[in-house]
């Protein structure tokens, strides 16, 4: 079993194995005394795991609840975090008890922010289920809910006690949910490590997943300890970002955000080429990379639609914004442009446009 | 004006002092560059003072948005909440933005709670238009709404960047709203402050109401400054609070939060005297500062209701829990007792199972 540790304000370990969700209890008792806890879970990955979990968490001496919600982003809503806190509540889960969130990023949103205000804070533990949740969500202890003017905008940042990668639960995802965490990976690849971007280029990353998801964990955690609530570096971690959120509001959150995500390179790479800050052989390299790991690599949407969805939230049109550009395979640099030049930006992409039936 | 520092993680000033309403926008702009604010008030509070706090910050350069929330603790509810979270991403607040409370704790609590989990944390300004908001639920960082289990069980530490007590706010409250107010910075007195609570037992409070009120503040930021996540030292706090909650609760709230710690105060100072610690004569000069202030000094409930309804958070009835005795006026102690003790402890006072008709 692999262990890193990640800190910002507080310590924690994020563990990564192989069939250790059946250790769960044990490695949780390790960092909190045994408690009562609220298991959170979705109605799919119940099925799959919930009982292994709960069988260790009361061998170690926790008693256990489990509250079970339906599988969809369409769950990290306030009425679900409503009711999350309600059977808490109920449940009579004090300050001094424990959440334990078991499922994908919509769990551990969920049931992390639900964490940070039930009784202004209590205890929570990560069991991601899914690569994107592993690599992504995982460290930097943001969690949130959706609401009807979009997604993520109400939450907190709070961060778990400890999170558990079990690696074997990753072998029961859909092929595109397993794609939409190899995006995530590949951007930590082309942001900073160029090893991690070839374990995807030469097809080993399946075999190696351990080990990429501990170097996602490393580097996230690399830009989240030295700027927690995001005000600066963490910025870097938007590689792709600003096109992809375009692309899932468009497409009214149909297109996930690990293939937005692939998009969205895509689009920031063909912009390098465009300005001479990268070779159009490393762009090659990434879109080919996308595919060969179940990405898309072009949207239907053009550069101007791309463009008018980012400045949807901002203010005014002349205000500056920050894309993160590739100069190659493991670096990027910030590049402030004016949100007005964002249209013609996205347009010089070969990406943007396409209709599907093209693709 | 007076200006109190106040200051945990976050340090920030409270200002008191008289018609400084219509400063709001310049006082505000001092510690903060003018941008776009949501200013959050009760239909109640807003026709009192709303369009002057509005035009107050318009001139100072913020722009205004305003949404109003019927009067009463009913509202400091999860679809309030959400309701207020909508409003404000409808209405384009962004991460830079301001929230601002405008009225009594309800408001406080509300606005403090959403303006912490809306983009994970904006700004907010309190400004408290009742004595108790004044005196207690501008200091301290503590935020809430009520579920279904119970009062303030969700919420965050949210410190205001800024807080305006307009004493002149306080002469169009209810005689029972100001003794409200009144029950709670008596609680400072006895805790702590013999002179403030002089001010109240020589009926000189109303006309020293600033002072009183910065006097408070100084005594809860000094609690919270050192156990800022309350954690230990904070429970001082808590004189009275614990008989006060039952109180409370039994009442289905009907009982206000400072006529009822008024009664809890009672509570103690006779468990006080039972135990030797404190002399009847103290005891019923505090009995006389309440009833003097409009405050009750009995309740309905015996004191086996008021231990059991005490109890129903607590795990077990073998529990220790934390009592705060005073031992003078200004001076308490903590007394660990056994949770199983409680009911014995409060029937023990004189104030408790005392039917209406004879108060």
């Amino acid at each position: 079993m692999e262990r890193v540790q990640v800190g910002a304000s507080k310590k924690y370990e994020v563990l990564i194995g192989r069939n250790i969700l059946k250790q769960s209890g044990e490695l949780i008792a390790a960092v909190k005394k045994p408690c009562r806890a609220v298991l959170v879970t979705d109605d799919i990955v119940e099925g799959l795991y919930a009982d292994k979990v709960e069988e260790s968490l009361r061998g170690a001496g926790f008693s256990v609840v489990r509250f079970v919600f339906k599988n969809g982003e369409r769950q990290k809503s306030m009425e679900t975090f409503s009711a999350l806190l309600d059977y808490m509540a109920e449940n009579s889960i004090t300050r001094t008890d424990l959440a334990i969130a078991l499922g994908g990023g919509v769990c551990g949103d969920l049931c992390g922010f639900a964490a940070a205000c039930y009784l202004r804070g209590i205890d929570y533990v990560q069991i991601p289920t899914t690569l994107l949740a592993a690599v992504d969500s995982s460290v930097g202890g943001k969690t949130a809910i959706d609401i009807t003017a979009g997604k993520n905008l109400v939450g907190a940042f709070h961060q778990p006690i400890l999170v558990i990668c079990d690696a074997d639960t990753l072998e029961t995802l859909k092929p595109e949910t397993f794609a939409d965490g190899a995006a995530e990976s590949i951007k930590y690849g082309v942001l900073t490590d160029a090893g991690m971007f070839e374990a995807f280029s030469s097809g080993r990353a399946k075999a190696e997943i351990e080990h990429i998801i501990k170097r996602a964990v490393e580097i996230k955690s690399s830009y989240v300890e030295q700027d927690e609530f995001d005000t600066g570096l963490r910025m870097f971690l938007n590689l792709g970002h600003t096109a992809a959120h375009s692309i899932e509001k468009l497409s009214d959150f149909s297109v996930s955000h690990g293939h937005a995500v692939a998009v969205g390179m895509v689009i920031v790479s063909d912009i390098s080429v465009s300005m001479g800050l990268m070779s159009a052989e490393d762009a090659r390299c990434i879109r080919d990379t996308l595919v060969m790991n179940g990405l898309p690599i072009s949207t239907e949407f053009d550069g101007r639609a791309l463009g008018e969805a980012a400045l949807s939230d901002k203010k005014r049109a002349g205000d500056m914004l920050s894309l993160i550009l590739p100069e190659g395979i493991g670096r990027c640099r910030i590049e402030k442009v004016r949100a007005g030049e964002l249209s013609e930006l996205f347009s010089r992409s070969k990406a943007v446009g396409i209709r599907a039936e093209t693709d």
